[in-house]
């Protein structure tokens, strides 16, 4: 009953084995072998277009590199309130953009909403010399609250980002799993509705340690690749990093392991319902948040659940943490079995 | 009629005299010179106690410094949401300190409150690896909005943030006119009330570029001589920058200099109110905030009114800025004559 | 024929085992899981004492989180003029420093000697605030040239700096080869000579991604797990990195990899040596460097070898590179077979 | 006597009577000022062409703002062994350019030689992802060793950096001297010869606190304006600064104020000769540099006599310097009297 987070689970046993199968001879190092060079042709299948991507072992490093990238010094980072970069990488963007500025953007269910990105654009004083500039929009996908942003709602964003001068970037640490939830393609959820710069991740969904900066303009990615070197995120054995992608998007492994995640947590979410525990956000990927009452809290951490009690969050109308209560948020992975999640409602039930 | 800033004047005269008066001679430069020294007494004298301080030419580069010397670069930095250093800086405090975060508190009338501060540490996950670190408070007196934090105030908001392991850091770049204000000692406003380090400008005040910050604990200045010169901040001729200081100081110039823009702004919101232009906060210092319908605004204007209209404030419950009127921020300074304002007023009137 | 670097080589079986043989269940990620506290039991082990360590996947991280975390941002980093952090880090260091300085000394086969490094703080103005202040000694073990720092050497070396109030860090990507070369053990050439910080690599010994930070004084390492995390460096899946070196130090698996990469480059040393290309340098651990002749260097590369050529390398006293010949750097691994070396050795004798 | 630096001197009259001149009134503040906008056409007359100026306080910002802004984060500064970007800033080029890199090259009399800069070029690897890319050519005129470049020198260094795509930036703290040296043009000694950026102090050369980044290509300064700004280097009052420099630039009175420090340079440097103290490098500004025998400094340091011994100097062939003997560096300025440079000489050469 590990729902702590995706990144609890292990390795999907296919991708251990791809990383076997490559184990023989010598290749050069820093990602100038043809494993390497391959996984770049797999990402423009997958994505359907031409692009450059760079490989890194963690989505922070991703994040950071991309910010870093896009934005001037002098930039602001538009992004959630509750967003990943804003909130649990210790600061890593403003390190990597030499001081950029976060800006945070209320929104219920995890989603920056157009109308809070304009009263965020118009309402305040923006541009040089005084004032940061407006330089990048960050999309969550999926967002911290588990919900997944819409075709149409990156895209309505990105038109007002654009407008506004500025880049748009997806953490899509989980965007296997947002993919999966909408039944569309890659390109439809990245490209074609204004992204320009995806954090792309793997290894929530999988792998061991893979994650890429894809950019879908070439041209925007110059001196990426000496500033992700100085950042040290330059894998010397590149290979065995750009394996785990081969692995995972080979045959579509990705979407089986990212739906079977979705799944699991559609059943949990089913499950904690019927138990009225009734999740506080809508359940569109593989993340579940609801209010557990103080007994149930202990008698699931009793019992050896693990999940994290999260704080911080704006809870949706109404929606009150009883005292000594929790707002828990239990994540599933391509690795969660039905049984657990039914042992886990059960215990929730109990009385 | 210019009310666009206190920096807008030019410098007293007996400032400008006290500069003429030491240029003779060859000294040492870099602060290594007598007169120098002295200014460093004379802010002895003036807070009471020993300290350390170092003089730089810009509030901006002040704040920045002292910042980044509190701070460990995963620090955060708690400010109002209005502060200078928020809004007015173009993200410096984040440059010097190395990709440090500020963490934005909302609050009436500029102020930062306990319960306001307690909020912010209670309602978020805080702490390495993955969060930032509650490392210093950042008051700013004068606010943004024209009031005075009153010692009880700096008191209460210094004894939650020692409490919580962060230093408190007073953005002073209208420290005289607080103090001025609340006519009390500048220790009251500041060591006695918690403040570790105080960015104390003159500049405004009525020199031509002189802030210092104040190290009330010298054992904590440690490298910030070093930081100050690698941030191109340490002047080479030194006693020019102190000099202003100490003409400041001399004979309670400065508090005379404060009085008298203090007196202006009252002048200035007793007359708005007059003509039923009440200003939006206390007028406690040398801002003066009122709501400027459109015609108001544009009849002013015509006139050769200088003032800044201002976005991005909380106003208060009820204040609305009617369609094209705007949020006018009145500055006085200890030029401002009573003639200007009068004239100001009988426009504002008109109809 | 690959000696283009140790990072050609790819990863040793025992070390694929152990990683397919922990991918099960669920754990807790960033290094909070049994096999990351383990592994910190095993480097304790290693080096007879207790430590601190933090995991990450390059080399380039490793030394300049270590080097920024011992430094102050105006402090000297003094190394020698040809070590990695200088020439091939493209300026990490500097980066995560926050803009520190390294300092470059000169040194006959790649080291720093005593009256080098005497020379440097005798010879020019140091300390605040106008110049910057030496914080860190920098040594590369094995040297870039290929030799190896005995213990005797570190400990006078450790003494000079820690004399003038410098930190010593140790580059040790090859320090099990550095070991093996001298029959020591690791602490006698570690904190017994004086190290306070080594980045002790496993990627180029046989692992897969592996590289630890090891603090030898535990107190010293305050923050360094905000600093990994903030620049991307604190792995998720994190028990994947640790059961690369508990693999690499099990059993000494490091030793008899790291014998057999030097054995290998004694024999190429040998050959070569027979065919009238002696190295330039004393080959004491897994490096070789010769002067090729053109054409020498133009069958070698037809016939599929691999090395680089470097530049920027101070030669030995007469040593010459003819027009058109290279400098050729050979690196072996544990995966270097005889075969290839006696090959690579014939092919050179060719005419 | 004091001959300690050129900062040592106070402010010309004509400066402060100035900045008395223009103290009235309200203007805008930051540079949006009629002295401010005036200021720049005056620097657009000086150098006979179109032109982008930021001014700030001190030669440290002037340098540090410069070069960050010209080379990216992974780039490197080449410059001279002895220059004060790399001696005297405590590192602020590398903390403002997030980390970039200086190289230093050798060269005698201070000055980088093309013969230096190619070796510079060709003797090493460059560029990414590894290595950091040569990106700025920096110049100090005079150098530090008191020599002056020639237009022919400067054009065939800056020819040599263009071709490798570096910029060319100069160091002018005193490049008044360096122009009334040479009995030329500003224009002859920058723009026309190749450098991009200029560094123009007016401090040493009898202003209070005034230097200038000149940009010669005005779209390159883009974003410079928020650069100055977040380095906290924007001075609020900023017609002090600017009418520092219209004084400096009136009438020609740097010229005559960098003639009259050149001539007592020379004097002090025929003085010395006479008495058998031949300074070490050609005189040709406003810097002496002479080895004194311990007794002679000792006799002018009980007389009062100000200098600086200076370490870290490649000295030309054959020089020493006696045991408890100085390298004096004496530097003149448009306040020196021949008084007192007679007075030194004749304490030099007492016995």
């Amino acid at each position: 009953m590990n729902f702590a987070s995706d990144n609890a689970a292990g390795v999907a046993p296919q991708i251990v084995a791809a990383l076997a199968r490559i184990n023989t001879g010598h290749v050069l190092g820093y990602g100038n072998d043809e494993i390497s060079l391959r996984a770049i042709d797999q990402f423009r299948a997958f994505f359907g277009r031409d692009l450059a991507a760079y490989l890194v072992t963690t989505g922070t490093a991703a994040n950071a590199l991309a910010l870093a990238h896009l934005s001037l010094p002098w930039g602001a980072v538009f992004c959630h309130r509750e967003a990943h970069i804003a909130t649990s990488e210790a600061g890593a963007p403003e390190f990597f953009g030499n001081g950029l500025k976060l800006v945070l953007l209320p929104g219920e269910n995890g989603k920056i909403t157009p109308q809070g990105l304009r009263a965020a654009l118009d309402g305040a004083e923006w541009g040089g010399p005084h004032h940061v500039t407006p330089s990048v929009l960050s999309l969550t996908q999926v967002t911290e609250a588990g919900t997944v942003y819409k075709p149409g709602e990156v895209a309505e964003l990105s038109e007002i980002a654009h407008a506004n001068g500025m880049s748009v970037h997806m953490d899509g640490a989980r965007f296997g799993n947002a993919v999966a939830s909408l039944g569309i393609t890659p390109a439809e959820l990245s490209w074609k509705v204004g992204v320009d710069v995806l954090s792309f991740g793997a290894t929530k969904g999988g792998a061991m340690a893979a994650e890429a900066v894809i950019f879908f303009d070439k041209a925007r990615a110059a001196g990426m690749d000496e500033r992700r070197k100085r950042a040290g995120h330059l894998v010397s054995k590149h290979r065995f990093v750009a394996q785990q992608f081969a692995a995972f998007l080979e045959g579509g492994l990705w979407l089986e392991l990212a739906r079977h995640a979705n799944i699991m947590a559609a059943r949990l979410a089913s499950r904690l319902t019927d138990v009225g525990l009734k999740p506080i956000w809508p359940v569109e990927a593989n993340l579940v948040f609801a209010i557990l009452p103080a007994e149930v809290n202990a008698r699931l951490t009793a019992a050896g659940a693990s999940f994290y009690a999260r704080r911080g969050f704006q809870l949706p109308g109404g929606a009150k943490i009883p005292p000594d209560g929790v707002l828990a948020r239990m994540v599933t992975s391509f690795a969660t079995t039905a049984e657990e999640i039914d042992r886990f409602a059960a215990l929730a039930a109990a009385r």
